[in-house]
């Protein structure tokens, strides 16, 4: 008896975790949803989806997480965050714009913001992300060691950037070694982790000149990494590019050749209809953050027209002092809405564009498409399970409409990250959440003493 | 010394429960906030709110619930519910307003809406709601006995309003009777139990005649009843009202008689300043629902000139057709940026203005300001704590800011409505919610085979 089921499970493919639940959205090229699914991880990737019936027979697993009640799905990519901004979460809030940035945002940055700050606050960050079903997130800020840490220790996946303006900033008092400071920081973390990326974040065509952008992007493409610009975020912005180069900031990215594939842009709020004609022709990648666009009044994206025009467009929350949260559950149901009212059409922004932009979309922007995203084989396994079995997401008809329109962050169970299990049953699995609030809670109440 | 003791707390008062948290958001006329904050309780009334240290010299509670971590508030007030229709919750999404209506929810109605099935959907709906820190709902439906009956056995507080229109409805086959039926239902439930108050619910000006908007309301002021109607929500609305009656929804509705301070009018996106100053005078109550105008893509009400203007305005997230879910937190959310953005103004519906439309303002709307809406001494003890102990709420500088911004109702942890501990910890104290979602599942899997 011992030596045939030895020789049978000599057949089947051994694989290390098998998830099995009542629902796998894949997000393969077919939009597959498996009733009574599965996926098996073996290390950091996906070896195979399918039925739980018939991946039994295949498939010997060392450990099984049942999900029942609960549906699978790809970890939500986060396009744009500051993500230590979290450290500033409702210190001013309902405030016009200037008055905001600068008498309440720039004053705390530069009294509060260091390496240390930087750390816990966006290892803070990482732990709501996690929490919320956010398994790999796009960042940029000053003082990026520190996030770069963060993400190294919390088990989340990340393309971190450091911060590029013409002018004194965090960590970099000195402009004119601001590109060399990105870079310097770039080597310090290429390919240390495979979980982390390292990435140049220029702010803006306002706070950078053409000369540090070029160089910039000259570093990108000798590393091979992101490049990633706040675009045509608000109004001002336009009149300011106007002013100085006499065109409007996508035609100026255009010209100083940053706009490609390995270019990831923020916002794009006010985009015409050629210039979304140009960023599609380009490749680039565009996060749409439309809560924080309306929380600071900056605008409605032209989200559908984008998406039409086959701009690569995912989906990001932005830093916690223009939000507050990092819950892309929420954005997504957002977005749906926003777009609806605003267009006047309620069959806009549907709810599987929106989990797809979440999704495949956000991969796609950060030109990840054949690493993260959904759930195939080959992929990195980076999964998150939904518990189904609570009044709000009862009954359930169609899966995305609640992800999109019922569901929340605080509904998602378990999350994988690189074949990891970083939250089971909504226990974080390594790190100390009480020790790290403690440390926020201390910077908050230095931020408050001085603010 | 037993004797000294005895003495003391023979001087102190006698409460049932004491409720102590790291704040007491009070929501009275001076919006004061109470750190180190204590509520406590006699029967279903408020007897005191202050400092929990100096409370406990002169108060002896019978109970103590310890909400440290926790801030204590008002229970929320959800304005407009169709609460049912939690069985139709994304039966049908992303599609045009008549398809949706026409080919998907009235189709489904008639086939499903049975008293039962409205008993069990309220059921849910009242699960939900309590789970996301609702206190009070305003609701409107056909077989509302069967809504009563679930309002009756889950502890919340309602407004129960029984459906009027001009042509076969479920549980109406002849509309002729459409207001003896509604009044009728009223008499059933009048008086029956302190936390529920019948109402009636004429559909609205193109669904409802003149004569029957009269007899109506006639009803209502007879029995000392809210009245209700869906009012200006659409496009279609305004054009059919002109060609009726020559005249816009809000004109004819003040020509009837019907806008006082009894009537609670739903949406009121579709008014010019004329008609929100009308509103004003009238002491009509008017309530918001941004998240369903903006899926059904009716527009955007034109919140902030109606609270300049004085009207009585309140939060309601309408049916779970058009939502799809109960969440008031994520009303206020999406109520705060929408306005922002569709006026360019990020200074407009302040976080601590959506918190007081949410809790006082719905007071307010409903007839119920000296009732429920705030903490108060003498008013009904409705109120929740919310667990600020949380990475997504952390750190915090200004409760408000929190509550609109960054938390969600899954942060709610303890519902007390009319003194009687609904939930604790997140536990459900009386209610078998296994049980009701399983029923609602049954309704669910009826609709999916004859949809």
């Amino acid at each position: 008896m011992s030596e045939v089921r030895d020789r049978r499970s000599a057949e089947k493919t051994r694989v290390d975790l098998l998830v099995t639940g009542d629902y796998v959205l894949t997000f393969n090229h077919k939009k597959e949803v498996v009733e009574k699914g599965a996926v098996a991880l073996k290390g950091d990737r996906i070896a195979a989806v399918g039925q739980a019936s018939s991946m039994g027979e295949k498939i010997e697993a060392k450990e099984v997480l049942d999900a029942s009640g609960c549906l699978i799905m790809p970890g939500l990519i986060n396009l744009h965050t500051h993500a230590a901004m979290t450290c500033f979460r409702g210190l001013a809030d309902d405030l016009p714009l200037h008055e905001w940035l600068h008498e309440h945002i720039f004053p705390a940055e530069a009294a509060h913001i260091t390496e240390e700050t930087v750390y816990w606050a966006t290892l803070l960050a990482s732990v709501e992300m996690i929490r919320s079903g956010t398994t790999t997130f796009c960042d940029g800020y000053f003082y990026e060691d520190g996030a770069a840490k963060a993400v190294a220790a919390s088990g989340i996946r990340a393309i971190v950037g450091q911060g590029v303006v013409d002018f004194p900033a965090p960590g970099i008092p000195d402009p004119r070694i601001n590109v060399k400071a990105a870079e310097a920081f770039v080597l310090r973390w290429q390919n240390k982790y495979s979980r982390l990326m390292p990435s140049v974040f220029c702010h803006s065509v306002y706070t950078c000149s053409p000369e540090t952008l070029i160089a910039a992007k000259a570093i990108c493409k000798e590393h091979k990494i992101l490049f990633q610009i706040h675009l045509a975020e608000t109004e001002a912005e336009l009149e300011e590019a106007e002013q100085r180069y006499g065109m409007r900031p996508v035609e100026h990215l255009l010209k100083l050749g940053i706009l490609d594939a390995d270019t990831l842009c923020h916002h794009a709020v006010r985009v015409n209809e050629k210039e979304i004609e140009l960023l599609a022709q380009s490749g680039v990648g565009i996060s749409h953050n439309p809560e924080s666009n309306m929380k600071l009044a900056s605008g409605v994206a032209p989200l559908p027209k984008m998406l039409t025009a086959g701009v690569k467009v995912g989906l990001g929350t932005d830093g916690c002092a223009s939000n507050n949260n990092m819950d892309l559950f929420q954005e997504m149901d957002t977005a749906a809405k926003l777009h609806k009212v605003h267009q006047g059409d309620p069959s806009l922004s549907s709810a599987v564009e929106m989990v797809e932009m979440a999704t495949k979309g956000g991969a796609a922007a950060l030109g990840m498409a054949d690493i993260v995203g959904s759930l195939e084989p080959g992929k990195k396994a980076d999964l998150i399970t939904i518990d189904l079995n609570q009044p709000h997401l009862t009954p359930m008809y169609e899966p995305c409409s609640h992800l999109v329109y019922a569901a929340r962050g605080a509904d998602v169970r378990d999350v994988i990250i690189d074949g990891r299990m970083v939250m089971l049953k909504r226990q974080l699995v390594e790190m100390d959440e009480q020790e790290i609030m403690g440390k926020v809670r201390e910077i908050a109440s230095r931020i408050r003493g001085r603010h």
